[in-house]
């Protein structure tokens, strides 16, 4: 059986922490630690909405997701050096904006967008999830501080969201993989779920080997486990913030 | 019960075609008709790979995708007219890119590059799934080329694979959605199997909202219906291909 | 005496065919086969007109052209790839809309822009005549739609108009040079002239040889001979298209 | 009849003038003067050529063409500002590379590139072909050095050219046009020419007329008096410059 | 005479503090803080220096700046999605990379290059001073650890610096201002010095308010009464750490 | 001693030259010659100012700077060839638009920018500050012209500018640096200055040598040397400009 760093269980988490209204000027913001995935989240509020939704009732959330330079080995070259933003980083902003998206009722915010910005200050496997979970927290207390400052009709926020990653490496299911088990995984998925237990965003891939439905709802099983616990972390982290903060 | 054009059941799929060895100067083309959806797929063989394999015993399968101008409405603006890649684009060709590596035997490849462009000259749902069937099969057919010219140790694909898209819509699920069902769809999933029935990529999305796993197995069975009918006729069309062309 | 391919003769044409109304969102579209050049056309209608035209009693016609990764070999780099567009293909594409807009009141356009786009699908020499014989097409055809629909006060196509290539290999004078003609050319022209015989845009480079104002002369004639089977190609095609459409 | 400025006739060039050795890095300079058009060229000497003829017996001539921001009224935005070449800019540079190459053998210059770059500091009608004349001095005047310090094993300049614009203004053909005649121009000409009377390269448009072939007879035969009389300037200018500079 | 936030003295700096050695993957890490601006600073070896200095016997430092979205009130735009660096980010670097030069022997670093990035999380004035000190912060540590493992031939740094900015306010001279007294200075000036009282660099700005050779020499004076402060503090910080790290 | 071209001294100014009026369409228009350097310079007029002068009673001056390919040994290849402006370039445009608003009173230019282009056509050391005397010229001589028309409510220039560079060598101080100078120079440093001996931007870097704030204070006082013969020239090449013009 594999053995993992820290006698970490195949179906444990890395120790995770969530610090939050860290920065002045976002009207959200948290520094969220996924083992030593380290991801600053902010979110802030814009009173203008895209071009598409021009003249609907419907606001919006964006995220952008970058990693600094010194956040990997060996060092990251910026974008605006390259030219382009990564294919990946696109991908995974992508993936962050829907999954925010996918649990607020979007015709609170009409008129409005809220920029979810998650740079990875370090990455070690899981960083997609991490500015998820991170960005989810930092939207939740912008959403609150409007919400309590009159700025919306309802507080928009549906369910409580949580992010994990889940994996196949040698012929084992595991939750919550490190940069090294990732390397070597054969097969590498992504799970956004509520907290109703329902899916919001699942991205699956063969690695190295392809898998069957069977494994699939293994793996979904296993990352609700870690979501499940997120979710607890962060009602607890949020709880009374709408009318208290 | 959702009434679909032409009769079509909710497990149907549209009616497709898939002409090969269109074009003269690619070593593989093929333009899929899925439904009005049309996508032009060319696989060109370079003797290069990129920077990150250099040095190690692996080949590579690069994905490009690209809407023409004229196969939206309205009118798709170039890539190079706006300045960047649309994020879409680049999440999409990533995938076709996985998907496609996903049943091949990279290190048969070492020292070369196969480039699978997909261009959709016509877009009416489904593209993403058109170009990994259409890029498929004209990166088998480059691949047979080169292995029945002694180009290759041994032929690499190690299976026939499919694309197809799944979704919800009135709550009801359904095989290979056109635009108008997609735009109104709750749920939008993508599933590539090969034909072991085993998924090579999965990515479902909670547009309007969110799914339970077992949602999430029906609508994998669902897809693996319209896959199993692809590899099919991709069998059919590329028979003997590998030995005889 | 050079003997060309297909025993085609000094002064004919390849085969040419154009398909139209093959893709539906455009509002005019043709797909031309000259010998194995082969260039989808489409012609889109925006309201709007770029910023010079503001407050002008004009419309516009704007051209654009692209080669497809797998119509040449070597494969070509997508502009977004390389960050710009090809000198080649913006001098291409500004040539086609000076042959276009040399054909069109522009007067009766007013507010709108007509964008023809024109994409190679497979390229072997004459490319930028094909586009404007393909572009020509597509564009009379959603200028007849908007004319029966009662978007213009008129009909605005002021005459038909053709393009060809005409060059000197080995001293000889040659109508419609393919690639390979092409390449070895010593004088390269390319020729658009309308109905009434003519000239609408002509530009000749000594590409090995300089030649003398007699050879300008001859090559212009030849070149008539192409474009006037090239229009009564495409009168026959289009006849009563702004009628009975 | 039309009246021009400065009582001059219809077939006058207006006053030119070009001075050389004008700046001390490049291998040669020229500031062309035609009326009130200003170019200033330089021709700088490079060891290396571009990718497509590595390997080859061939050396090259590059040119780039650009407008200063005061060159114009209004002022011209640089294209590092609207982060790319205008497409006119690059019709013109093309142009002018093919010009110069036209009257050059290539095979003297193996293995360097001659820059050819011309800087328009003020326009006034027939910035492309003063970039022609000028271009061609400055580049004489490089090879020339070249020749003299025995990098070059013949003087590689074939012919003398000449470039001039012709066009049509209220039906009757003017030469030289300023940049009124040729805003108002029904038909815009320009031309190169050898010292042989032979054209290296011709583009004619029909901004608002067409024309037809003895209007493009009558119009080469104006371009060549100018052409003609810029040809004996430069021979004048450059006399004897090859064996005693 | 001005009142400072916190009962700050006009000569007196904002309450500061470098934390080191925070991420894993650079070499050397510091995160600074004065007053409310935090600046992440790293320093990553590259075996390998830019083209300028091929062949010669010098390596390279390179500083990189940049603002994170969330720093800043009302939030920044990435430079990538703009296109561009700010012209504002591109002079803070070049001072930053300056600065850092200016006090290490850069041959001993032959054949490599030291990146430093700084990053601000939160900016409240001073950015660039604060990038300055925890950037040398960062590159000591990394130059210690190079040393110390064998990969230098002496340890390189010849002095230690710091940074300040010093402006005039009012007619009165300020040391250390924030962001809301910078606004309203009447004078800007950013001061580097080592150890030694030296200047390394500085940078003068009549904002509002042109100012004398003596109001010059008493900035520069209450500026090195900061920078004295930083450089006692660097000192302590990194003690020893050349030999015992 | 060193000895410097031309039997210059430490503290002399080399041969400087401002021709005025020399372009027909920008407002004002300066070619400076400070030795070998030359820079055009142009000031042109935009009824318009930039986002962030939005509903301010403020104008705006905003500076260029660019190198021409010509004007440097080996050529400088162009910004848009390279896809970005230098940082170099960036970091002297800044400078020059600073010292330029430093000297004028934006309030009385509300609702306009001067656009002032500096292109450097020769580089011999010393071009920013050569861009920034003629840039004061060309802009002096538009604004004169902007009030004599009635455009302005005042004069608003407060003070005539002037710039040079001073330097050491071998322990010396120089004025007014060649580029070999400037290549060895120990210290480089910029000084703006106006006609009552206040400095506007001081810019000092220890290139290879640190400095004293002695050495500081005698730099800015040979600088004032160069400034003070500067601005003479500059008076007498304007005077009465803004009545008589």
């Amino acid at each position: 059986m594999i053995k993992r760093k820290d006698e970490r269980g195949l179906e444990d988490l890395r120790k995770f922490k969530i610090e939050i209204d860290i920065l002045k000027y976002p009207n959200g913001s948290a520094l969220i630690n996924m083992g030593d995935t380290r991801v600053l989240c902010t979110a802030m509020v814009e009173e203008k909405v895209p071009p598409f939704l021009k003249n609907t009732n419907q606001g919006w959330i964006s995220a952008e997701y970058s990693l600094l330079p010194g956040s990997t080995y060996p060092r990251t070259i910026r974008d605006i050096d390259k030219g382009r933003i990564e294919g990946r980083s696109q991908e995974i902003q992508r993936l962050i904006g829907r999954a925010l998206r996918g649990c607020v009722d979007l015709t609170a915010l009409q008129g409005t967008t809220i920029w979810i910005d998650t740079d990875v200050l370090q990455a070690d496997g899981g960083t997609r999830t991490a500015a998820i979970n991170g960005g989810f927290v930092s939207m939740y207390i912008a959403l609150a501080k409007l919400y309590r400052n009159g700025k919306l009709p309802y507080f928009p926020v549906k369910n409580f969201i949580g992010a994990v990653s889940v994996g196949i490496l040698n012929n084992e299911i595991l939750l919550d993989l490190d940069f090294n088990e990732d390397f070597d995984a054969q097969v590498d998925m992504n799970v956004v779920m509520n907290e109703n237990k329902k899916i919001i965003e699942i991205q699956g891939t063969a690695e190295k080997k392809d898998f069957n439905v069977e494994e699939l709802f293994k793996m979904v099983k296993i990352g609700w486990k870690g979501i499940g616990s997120i979710i607890d972390y962060e009602k607890e982290l949020l709880k009374n913030i709408v009318y208290s903060y």
